[in-house]
């Protein structure tokens, strides 16, 4: 199979995109930033078994693949531009191909980025790689380390929906609305570009939000009070589960791609579609409250210290 | 498994690289480009049982998978300057990892490509895909497309020697140099760059030459004459095999990661370690030639015409 003819026959579009000089069709991709940008560089994958089920439509795992690459892009406070694909599958199947190309190019059109080149391999099972280049001015990226004491905690969106849907999925039961977090989750590009030059610190939900604060917290140096209770649970979540089983999914279950970030709350009073979470302070731990309960938080959930 | 812990353990170093503002350690990596300069973006996979066997050493996969890439760089006639790495492993095995890195970090310092980023996961086997940014002044690009009738055809180095390795690994047999040019292949990076503004199209040899030579003679919309006996055979692939079978590896063996080019021969006339193989026509298909007369190479070698 000729990786390239594979590549062009479902990816490429002709059009010209603005910053490629030239896209798929040789050994790389000429691509020309704009000046006084920077750039920001991602790459995640996605393995059948790990991170998505056998029978999952091919169009939701490649929506999907871009998805979790452009959450990285937004926690940065990028702007997403080229993107380069690695499929590794067990056997061409035209459809399942056809299927895939349609999701990833729904992505790409929805989110403006580029797919410029890949590589198609034959393994044991089916694993989509994608990296993509954003850009960002000059010294503007967000990173993890900038936490400050005093800093509100912000969470975009609702948390724990995604881990709901899986839940739900893998028991062959289903609620459209968590299903849809799950499968095809929302990068908070906005958001993120709007958090450049007022948040102090920021990282995307992929491995549950204790763990994730916690690599912040880690790499600010500081530590953190989280109020349980002022999680925002959709309404979706609730009516599926209750308040315990909510709060776990929130906690720990990964997989929102929504963003954590802190900041002075004056900076981000006029901010709508956040939560504040909790409040960095100077402990060098995360002290997790449940109505003014100090509770602690592993991956089957919480519980009250004796 | 935590992914940047895992990168950073084993793959971090301190030290600051020119253009990396921010490397391993945040969502992505934060990079600044040279005025004036285009980047070049590659992606390419290694997969156990297709594109390694399972009990090649990773220091040797780790290398591979970065001169595989490297390799598209040098065909674009750009210069490598960061990478990131996707793996899939089926078990985290601590020493597996150690020698994966030490094969990496070994690739990287050689050819002065800075890891930036990363993502592990885990699967049905192993896995490796690196994408590697490169930079070339605006508008130098090599590409496969600009091929000229009555362009001098040239090839790097020596062909069919990794093939040659690969046969002898594959049957348990050994020779030092054909094994280590397929696990240690060369990418041409100085002539790539050497290239820039004296050649008309460069592809590298990933898949055999034939096969990539017919890429670039259709992009460029021309044809070609090819002539067997001017194949550059290394001595230690001629004391292995005999001449048919050299030359079969030669054309159809793939995995060389030389660089096939296309130039007015005038302007390569002073450059060493390359061999003229043939000539662009405007024939529109290729050609190829044993002793005169000619022949049709398959991917099982060469049969002379009825």
């Amino acid at each position: 199979m000729d990786e390239f003819e594979l590549i062009r026959r479902y990816f490429d579009r002709k059009g010209v995109a603005s910053g490629v000089v030239f896209g798929i069709g040789d050994d790389g991709a000429v691509l020309a930033p704009s000046p006084d940008m920077q750039q920001v560089q991602v790459i995640d994958t996605l393995v059948e078994g790990t991170h998505f089920l056998s029978q999952t439509d091919p169009a939701d795992i490649a929506y999907r693949a871009v998805m979790v690459n452009l959450s990285d892009i937004a926690a940065m406070g990028a702007t997403p531009r080229w993107m380069t694909l690695a499929l590794t599958l067990n056997k061409a199947n035209q459809q399942w191909i056809e299927a895939f190309a349609i999701g990833l190019l729904e992505a790409a059109d929805r989110y403006e980025v580029t797919l410029v080149g890949g590589d198609t391999t034959a393994g044991p099972g089916i694993t989509a790689t994608i990296s993509i280049t954003g850009e960002i001015a000059s010294g503007a990226a967000l990173l993890r380390s900038g936490a400050m004491v005093g800093d509100g905690i912000y969470v975009t969106g609702t948390v724990g929906d995604a881990a709901g849907g899986l839940y739900l999925l893998e028991r062959d039961e289903s609620d459209d609305e968590l299903e849809q977090r799950f499968l095809r989750p929302t990068p908070r590009l906005e958001v993120g570009k709007a958090l450049v030059g007022r948040a102090n610190a920021a990282i995307d939900i992929s491995d549950g939000l204790v763990g994730d604060l916690n690599k912040m917290l880690v790499a600010s140096n500081v530590g953190a009070d989280l109020d349980i209770e002022s999680l925002p649970i959709s309404e979706a979540l609730a009516s599926c589960f209750d308040p315990d089983e909510c709060h776990r999914f929130a906690l720990t279950g990964g997989d929102d791609y929504e963003l954590c970030f802190t900041a002075s709350d004056v900076y981000v009073a006029q901010m709508s579609g956040i939560t504040r979470i909790g409040t960095i302070n100077d402990s060098e731990r995360l002290t997790c409250r449940l109505n003014n309960d100090i509770v602690e938080v592993d991956g089957s959930g919480y519980r009250h210290f004796k």
